[in-house]
């Protein structure tokens, strides 16, 4: 199932709580006052810890670390001094809580693009304390009718982070933009949602029939047969088997996962294996790295969950932009340009590379033929020096291994292609490997000397520009011509209108989250690989992204 | 003159103050002992500001900056805290300003690579405020006899800063590195130095004659008459005419400025023009940005300097990593992925760029025939469509000089070749410019996703990489068949041990620090440019670094 759309039956939730004018100052103690809050503060930030575990564990690291942004809100000394000071002032918890919020959100919501989303994430802050110091009890968002469509002005993250995807048949919001926290967990969890419906959405009671359709962005109040099957028409439904172009050309449709937990939705999504394993969720949130017996157990998992398919696991990718306390980070002026990766695992004088190496030849060595098959790649290689580097690293382990009678088995090997050099060194480097998988979220970054996590470089961060792609077609030339096979694991390869431009570049697999794999499952059969060439030739002469898109549109008419 | 070697008599200078064993403390009165510490912070910092703006004026903003690290030494509170707890337990204050910096150097001092280097910038303040609470004089180094060659154990920053080359002939010191404050300061200034000798310079008397090559690194005592034509053989000597290779190709060598006082240096050394003038010394230091006449008679200095010859302005480059106060920057994460160059100027809603734009169509339509010719280029160019920007922006300054009846021409105009992005774009930008001009520093640390920064990610950050070579080549061939002439303006430029590499790799024009123009011209006039391009193409075949580095010494021995 995608979970472009969905039909249930609306349940309203109404997350803010109504105060009602505050009382007279002389009747409020504000030592009193100020305890109410300092416990409600305490309190919230022991929801927050609980929550944030919960969404790693669901969805991964990445969308975890919002609830970061709420502890530290939690603690700006501007929210907190404005609450004590409304409460000295003679206002009650409640009413001093919403006072202090009133500045701040006012000032995000003036601004543009995500940070206006950060409003969000303060009312998010402010309505959690308000809760905890009215004694308000939440809507149990994990507990509804089953089939629900749940309803509401605006969901926090917290809120959504609740949310059952086995239970829910959609969410629709009053408020909220499409890169809104709502939305893209909405997405990650396999929900249909349509956020920022507008204000006809108020009209629609509880209980009315409601239709979710989050492709088209668009909401459908009691929903006549025709619409349903309209909808029920678009839905690409699951392709479990391994897929072909229209005129034969098979193309490995994989999934990227980054916990244990979302191994069973790539395999429910039909996924043909996992074409990015991120290693990253053990070594995270811990004191000390996982140890070999561990790590091995994970990455069984992964091969157990495939069985006869390829699970490409990226060894551990972490830097000055993802720091881990146990690990001997230093603050870097410019962490994406630091010692991430590779570098990090080359230059470390612990022995983590090799305890995790080892972790993965023995999984690699289980002979068991029901599992999957082992492949490793190495994240942010920049030249030749660096894989020979770490392909002796793996040389040495074996021998280690091997002394040790322990069962082990080189993988397949491969190489990601994130940086201009090793698209400039790709042919060396598809020499010595049997793969390369290009990461178009850092190579974007690099290529466009653009950061991806900056609001104002947002516009340079696009794949689509036609230096990209010219990037990704260089690689994909040269490590055909050194037998490698080419592979994509960045947002590009799980966007559905980029599929025939992806196999007109040549890619023989694409690698996406798991809830966009059957759609792409679905554009691969309905391309012809050699038009498709034909057509991304054309793409690649472009001068402009304005001109991509206009080459890429006229393909989709045609 | 090249600066590789110089002879004169040794004038020892010793920086430090012999302070003697402490006396008994119950004589110290600590209040007394503290303001004489306080006032002599005070005096170090009103000398390292006087000292910050000299070097900038005679060596740019980069080498002024050490200054700020050693401001910033001097309030530390580890250091001050030290020195203030040492004179509370009975020290005074020479005495305890020795001791609270002790742990500090030693610390440095263990560390490796640039870090160490900081131990001597601890001993700079260090002196500095010992010589302050002790009144002592600090020898004039900038007054010394005509023709010395100044000893010394080791030469700090500040010391370096008052060197005069007009009257040096060079230095020499028992301790440092080739990177050291001292030996960057040196090659800058145009000093014949070498630093690091070891301790058998200490037996050098004053009034010795001693000879300093500073290019072989080694120091000849009483030189004989051999040892003197030898050097007088070796060095270049200025070539004021453009020079070609032996069978014919003129290459262009220019040179690089970032001060108008460096123009006459350069014109001095001989080069063809200037390949990169950096406008921000004229942004930078102050509180609101140069008008419009101003920059316009910086323009038209620097053309004046170079009579017939090509000037090539860089606009304003500056961002996140050269933050200026009047100007609205934003605090980046990842400040060299930020919103640097060509993006800041299309960024800013003030009228900045028009600005410095209509100063220089100004400069370039002064129709005097012994002036220099304008060409302007632009910084950080990732996108056409940013080129497109500028270029709209030239047009409209254009039309608005005309409606205002001012004087005013197109100059030439060229792009920077500074990130992957443009690499892959270089057709679609050559067609719409002159020329690109790439600039190695930047575009290796893009191409290596590494910081030219970052002392960790150091040995990275080296053009010899096949995969940065590739990336030169690439533009070439991409800049002539868009019929663009194409330069280097980056530090690979003015090694003169790469000239033949460059020669071969296509490259018209070579701009450089004006001190290594003479060398780089004479070593043009010794290639032979279709075997260098037949050479340049088994470099480029190279997979390692290594493999180049080999190949370009067999080059040299052929």
């Amino acid at each position: 199932m995608t979970p472009r759309a969905g039909v249930g039956r609306v349940v309203w939730y109404r997350g803010t709580t109504d105060l009602g004018d505050p009382p007279d100052p002389t009747t409020v103690d504000p030592e009193e006052e100020l305890a109410v809050f300092e416990s409600a503060q305490e309190a919230a930030h022991e929801e927050l810890e609980r929550e944030r575990e919960r969404t790693r564990d669901r969805l991964g690291e990445d969308e975890a670390e919002i609830f970061d942004a709420h502890r530290a809100f939690l603690d700006d000394p501007e929210i907190t001094g404005g609450i004590e000071a409304a409460i000295e002032n003679g206002l009650p918890a409640p009413h001093a809580i919403r006072r202090a919020f009133e500045d701040p959100i006012a000032r995000f919501e003036n601004l543009e693009g995500s940070m206006a989303e950060r409003a969000d994430d303060l009312r998010d802050v402010r309505d959690r304390l308000l809760r905890l110091v009215t004694d308000g009890d939440r809507t149990d968002l994990g507990d509804l009718p089953n089939g629900s469509i749940l309803v509401a002005e605006r969901l926090t993250p917290s809120d959504t982070a609740q949310l059952d995807p086995d239970v829910l048949a959609g969410f629709a919001t009053i408020f909220g933009g499409r890169t809104s926290h709502a939305a893209i967990f909405a997405r990650s969890l396999g929900i249909p949602a349509v956020v920022g419906v507008g204000d006809e959405l108020a009209q629609v009671g509880d209980g009315r029939e409601l239709l979710v359709d989050g492709e088209d962005g668009t909401v459908v109040i009691d929903p006549d047969d025709d619409a349903r099957s309209r909808i029920s028409d678009a839905e690409a439904s699951v392709v479990a088997e391994h897929v072909s172009t229209a005129d034969g050309r098979e193309i490995e449709v994989a999934a990227n996962v980054g916990t244990l937990a979302e191994l069973d939705a790539a395999a429910e999504q039909g996924a043909d294996g996992i074409g990015l394993f991120r290693t990253e969720f053990l070594f995270l949130d811990r004191d000390a790295p996982p140890d070999e017996q561990e790590q091995y157990e994970a990455y069984t998992a992964a091969l157990t969950a495939f069985p006869g398919e390829r699970v490409v696991v990226r060894t551990l990718d972490v830097g000055g932009d993802k720091p881990i306390p146990y690990l001997d980070a230093h603050a870097e002026e410019n962490p994406f340009l630091g010692v991430r990766g590779i570098r990090r695992s080359l230059a470390s004088d612990s022995n983590l590379f090799d305890t995790q190496l080892r972790a993965l030849l023995r999984a690699a060595g289980d002979d068991e033929d029901a599992d999957g098959s082992l492949a490793v790649m190495f994240p942010l290689v920049a030249t030749v020096e660096e894989l020979d580097a770490a392909l002796s690293r793996v040389e040495s382990v074996a021998e280690e291994l091997a002394a040790e009678g322990i069962d082990y088995a080189i993988p397949e090997l491969g190489v990601m292609i994130e940086t201009p050099g090793s698209v400039f060194a790709a042919e060396a480097l598809a020499k010595r490997v049997s793969f390369l998988s290009i990461g178009t979220n850092d190579l974007t970054q690099y290529v466009m000397a653009a950061s991806r996590e900056n609001d104002r470089t947002a516009d340079l961060h696009d794949p689509l520009y036609p230096a990209v792609l010219r990037a990704i077609r260089r690689t994909v030339t040269a490590g055909h011509d050194g037998d490698a096979w080419v592979g994509m694991c960045g947002e590009m390869a799980g966007d559905p209108d980029l599929t025939e431009l992806l196999v007109g570049l040549g890619l023989d697999e694409l690698s996406m989250s798991a809830i966009t794999v059957p759609d792409v499952k679905a554009n691969v059969r309905e391309v012809d690989a050699d038009d498709a060439r034909e057509h991304a030739e054309r793409i690649l002469d472009a001068e402009t992204r304005a001109e991509v898109r206009r080459l890429l549109s006229a393909e989709s008419s045609a």
